[in-house]
């Protein structure tokens, strides 16, 4: 694979990104971020401090990258500009700040371009608003404290948020269990072992649900035996 | 009192636990867990971290105690063929960790055999599935983050879950306050102080509802005075 | 400006105190939070670690505050004889605790009073009643531990509460982005400028729904281009 | 007592301020934190999550309060102008930031000034030289990251420090045991109370060492009984 | 086994505990907290929260356990007069505090008796002059914080210290990497594993020396392959 | 730039990597965190969590990638294989975990070849001989957890760490400050500033120790007087 910016490079606007296919976006989004995180191996999945704003929300988007300095969130209107229907904003900063960088103004203008949510590792605010509006965000902190428009960082290069690196354009998969990405060339294949996962939970749904115990429908009882376990 | 396993054992499964009175276990829930805890003493509490995946749920039941090693989540599957009607899992861990032991399918299982809840010092998934399905889970962590199976823990040994000693068999008493453990021995006895406690509230509610003051329900004025409090 | 008492001091009750205009302290209230906080030139937030038990509240009122040791929540009780309709405590602790200094007989009794909320760095229990009667608290903690009541605070000194500095009188603003306190002498002057904020809002949300750019409204490309944001 | 300015009003350099008498503020620091808190009765104290960059240093001084935006050290080159021998730096931010405000150019210049140590509500950077000038620095974190100058703030103000309030011209004491504050008016009544603590706590220490218990040398024995204690 | 008290237990001391041989103990002691730990299948050690307040030191003793409620540090006095040579006070709480419990008059104390040290589930003062006596605290915090003396707890009940529980006369080591417990009945075959351990180590470290790789020296290539492990 | 594997890849041990000039490594160990993070503009520095396990080292290596799975250590025995004198393992993990992955004995290996350090997002152990064998460790927690070795994960791949992306061959440069990461590609160009940067500093330093102040030096009285700074 090639990038054409190294995470961390400031003062750079990437306006073409390539993303993925959007039936395989939104496929990601209806079997959700555990499903979606087992169906890739256990990878990409976001900081565990990472929450949402309010519950019930599951949205998957091609990532639109913003890098922003500490208490400036002047690229989150750069960023604007660059998407596209079915983007998600995903928002890493150069040092940590629980500011509140995005409110209902930005939500407002991010809607109109058919923007389907934000991922942010720094606060947020007007969270009552954001959720009268139905634009989800998942955040690190909710806080009123204002931020300032001074210094340069960038839109749509790779950054780190919440621990994880996300390229611009791959998909982002979100919902009350946290966040994951997938990159972006992967995300058709990991959509189909996804659907396999899900038509295998039904099954074993229907099994547990009927009573069986995962001990024998796992066959886990000889492999415990072997490591010692008694029974008293 | 005696005890058939050290706290920490590995590689044991109890399979028969005495448990408390079922509509003692019932008479705990209905008090909740401030009443429950101020009327034993104010001991038992776990640690604040613990927050229900939904607001609402009180409960109580007997603990089906597991003893999990890091990021390993085998020792659930055993502990459900464990399980009686209106019994808590309550899973601690060797050394911390926030991965997601449980999530919708092992909800449904534990369901099947009358399960009414989770008390995991650790991480949970699938949270709005286990929503919908009135499956109530305290937690310290949100995670998608899958576990493997590995290692070895036990069932019904005591365990240290979220800073509190819970045997197998003692009643563990949630809501949206936290968790309170109950000494199996002792429930009669909390429940009939808590009884007690609930009916003196009452009481002091309606006083409180008619403008009396603390102050004088509480007779504090002449210590406060002793104690030098001064009002200008 | 003259404080009649230092912060900290202990063994006091201010008995009188001055309040902002309630018609001021209503608007503050509907202005929320963070129009407030913008208003007043980012001043006055408290730390973003103070949580309401409910979301949807948004309140105003004149802090009546209360010092208190650790774990000790005597003070309360000689708090809620001082106050009147409109008020909201405000509790500040020597050193952090997160024991649950309050409950819903507390609650009981400070709504008789007329009394709007609870603003505690520390806990609060029974979140489940404060909940069902609609007693707003925002708070550091949910934990059902007991407190005490041996050792004198104060009612009505000035208190660091969650980071910030409040006075007896000042105006405490609370809805789901956190908390933001308003100097009562400022109040009026803050409500002014932050109603003028609301109605420049109206007009800058107007031109983002019909898809206009922060770029634009604000005409952030020159300064963009003259800082060195390059588009590739 | 009569405040010139608010907590938090920014843009503002008050050049005069009133010390403490410099014999008594190096008393204070003699005593140390634990001692000057006691015999203030208990208050003052710092957040404990305030710790010295290196071990050992006790140090007192008058308080130089800096009020600072977050990420932006530039009210430290104003506060160096206005310090004397013998004060110490105290820097509060509007919101919280672990950025490292301060390092070892800014160090150079305030020792030149006799400056005796930072208090500093957020991050410092060059420890490794600061240890070897022996500028002794209380933190909240030590990072490289660096510090803006656009934003101003205050010097002179009356601050919030890791949870306590401090005026300018205030004692500040502060060693391996954290942090305290002293108001300047009390500086020399609580150096009294210190010393008369340090004398019996020598007569303690001294009862102890013969191998006398504190149950006997603080007559609990009867108190404990009474309260239900049971040997057994 | 069997014990006399449960965890929680309050009003109570218990003056006759069993002890661990001085000698297993003083051996568990040289081999560290790290072997120990190893050597009991990974039970036993508190959080990572816990540090020494000085480097270097390396201790075990026998557990003389105390259950103090937050804030109040009456129970060590009435533990010190339980102590014997050997012994290591081991302090947990009804609810988390971080107050200063413990300084050098207790420690002054503890130290005519011959006690080696304090592991403490809160927070630690006068640490220059503890480190100067040279008695060594392991602690969740260091703060100035006083305590009260009002509220019974009980000393030589089974406590839940930093997330382990440990009973009276159990085994606790600790050094820079932490705190370890060994059930006190356990410790013989504990040191023997342990001493085995190390004897394996240093054969081990002597290949490592040489250059040999833990790759070949634990064999470890054929199973990498085996997991699929591609090198290129 | 081209990179061969994605970030997060597993199951692959990339043999050849690109490292930058010895001697412009070595160079940047000299010039120490701070001042090479703001040579290449604020980039690059790792979450302040990170702390060394002793005071005092300052280190620069080409970074050999860990990418290990939580708690478990294997591919550290893999990395090993892989190092070359000069270089410093960087260890990030799928998930968070504090477990102790890195002990004296794979110390003891990694010195064998030459190898100047860890940084580790997770825990160390056997700290004290680690000290006294002068290998540098930063790390995110010290704990005695011993860890498994059950799953594949990668080594020289893109890895998260603390925050960060490393590439495999990017500079890391480690001291009291922290960690900061300079892409391998721009390491001579950031030397070059650095030492331009400690050139300057020289200057500057000269002139504070000469009593002159900030304000000055950099010219700040008009522009504070501009934005409105007023000394009373």
């Amino acid at each position: 694979m090639t990038m054409r910016y190294q995470a961390g490079t400031t003062g750079v606007v990437v306006q073409n990104i390539e993303r993925a296919d959007q039936t395989v976006i939104d496929g990601l989004a209806e079997c959700g971020v555990a499903t979606v995180h087992e169906a890739q191996g256990r990878r990409g999945l976001l900081a565990d401090y990472m929450t949402p704003i309010y519950s019930g929300a599951r949205v998957a988007g091609s990532a639109v990258t913003i890098l922003s300095p500490p208490c400036d969130n002047w690229m989150i209107h750069v960023a604007i500009e660059q998407l596209q229907a079915g983007d998600i904003m995903v928002l890493g900063t150069f040092t940590p700040s629980n500011a509140g960088y995005f409110g209902d103004l930005l939500a407002t203008s991010a809607m109109t371009r058919g923007c389907r949510g934000l991922i942010i590792d720094g606060g947020v605010r007007d969270v009552r608003d954001l959720t009268e509006m139905g634009f989800p965000v998942w955040s690190k902190a909710v806080h009123a404290q204002g931020t300032i428009k001074e210094t340069l960082g960038s839109v749509n290069v790779p950054v780190v948020c919440a621990e994880a690196l996300i390229n611009p354009g791959d998909v982002v998969v979100a919902d009350d269990d946290g966040v994951c990405v997938v990159r972006r060339e992967d995300a058709a294949d990991v959509l189909e072992k996804a659907r396999a996962r899900e038509a295998n939970e039904a099954d074993k749904r229907a099994r547990f649900e009927a009573g069986e115990l995962g001990l024998d429908i796992y066959d886990m009882r000889d492999r415990l035996a072997e490591k010692g376990l008694k029974y008293v």
